[in-house]
């Protein structure tokens, strides 16, 4: 492993660009490879045995690249297999749950914090438990949302559908008096400006993705693997098992960048 | 080591009670301890050398309490030793110099940033080292200030002999155009007041107090050995090397909590 190499991202489909796009930001210096899984999108209806296995997929198809950290960018994908992936790398690995955790904690006043995200994370009881963990006191609301992944893996976060969908969803948290609303799905930054009209403009909306940043340049430093400036030479790479096309529109979209390269690839079955 | 155990902070003096102060307020569900080897300080002047014989010394203490992290929250000691104490210990260890290069790099919108602290750390070059690698282009400006350890050490950072040698000390950094100072000694957030008025409000002091406790929260998350508050039975604890009663003095005035228990102690001489 070397300095050089690149930061792996995976994700479920396009959800773990909302954490690219603040990689982007803060870690100039650093190559990305983003693996998203969008032929078997969405992660959150499916047991979390298949979970796991899918997450073993990608991180083997990214080991394969070298990459030197592994941001297990999808919270269903974190909540049921990062210890398990942890324990077994040698490269640090990060997920996003204690991440959005630490930040919601940060941003609470009342202590009533919401917790959106897919059927899979809401039943693991990750971020309940890593809350509690913390700060037993909290009061904590958690809510399924099945139908926001497929509107934004289908490229429709701008249209009515959306709109109409969001707010029904969560009109049941409007009287939960909730203060910070976890989106604890790395899709649903991408429907930010619908949730936050329903919510309310003083409920404030917690996207994991900046923390998980911070978290991946503090480590980067603390097992001083920080790429230098002048050793970025390669582009990033974006890697789908679903169409590229659809993938690069709603990536252009989010990521303003330009030439974004993406690739359809197929991944294996892995046997542990 | 267990999750109940302290986090260990050192420094040559009472300067890491300043990131104490962030510890109290970050991680309420942490035991803290710690050790200031305030009859040996200042640090700054004194050989790289003896410097980690000192800070090996001061860790051997703490280890002895069963710390489950180690905190150097000494520049000088951070310069010198820490990647060796790193590379021995089993425990995480964390030094002061990297959270502040990040906090100013994130701080500064003219890539002019400017160093004070002992002369051990400006010669050192940590500072300037850290922050070339991570951005090339930023224009460093370092200054060793040897007397204002003293002047905190013997508490007195209120007198007007303080007011006087920050003004005449920092005064030829007024043409450099600096927007971001980085505090590189955790005593200088003592005299914070006295350096915000020489440097002008505009520029911005960066204490890495702050940066380095949310490196240890997130450490702690990162290894999983964070308390829970129902296990936070025992009180924090402090131990000097000089007076317990100068040191308990500045402690009341900066931390401003009741019932801080301080202990005079002796270091043994540690062969490696």
């Amino acid at each position: 492993m070397s300095n050089h190499e690149a930061i792996g991202f995976i994700d479920s489909g396009v959800g773990g660009l909302t954490v690219i796009k603040e990689a982007l930001r803060q870690l100039p210096n650093e190559r990305l490879i983003y693996l998203g899984d969008t032929a078997r999108c969405p992660y959150g209806p499916r047991p979390g045995e298949q979970v796991i296995q899918f997450t073993w997929e990608m991180t083997h198809f990214l080991l394969e690249k070298n990459i030197k950290m592994l941001v297990i960018a999808c919270n269903t994908a974190t909540a049921v297999a990062l210890d398990e992936i942890k324990a077994k790398l040698d490269i640090p690995v990060v997920g996003v749950i204690l991440p959005g955790t630490r930040a919601a904690l940060k941003a609470t006043e009342n202590n009533r914090i919401g917790v959106i995200g897919t059927a899979g994370t809401i039943k693991s009881h990750a971020y309940e438990a890593a809350l509690k963990r913390k700060a037993p006191n909290t009061i904590i609301t958690s809510l399924a949302c099945p139908k926001f992944v497929p509107i934004v893996e289908s490229n429709e976060s701008h249209s009515s559908v959306a709109k109409k969908v969001v707010s029904e969803t969560l009109g049941q948290l409007q009287l939960k008096k909730l203060d910070t609303l976890i989106l604890g799905c790395t899709h649903y930054p991408i429907l930010r400006p619908l949730i936050q009209n329903v919510m309310g403009s003083k409920v404030k909306l917690i996207d994991s993705g900046a923390e998980t940043v911070s978290e991946v340049s503090m480590l980067l430093d603390y097992f001083d693997i920080a790429n230098s400036p002048q050793f970025k030479n390669e582009p990033n790479d974006f890697f789908t098992t679903g169409s590229a096309k659809m993938f690069k529109a709603i990536a252009d979209d989010w990521l303003k960048q330009e030439a974004i390269n993406v690739q359809q690839i197929k991944l294996s079955p892995f046997e542990d």
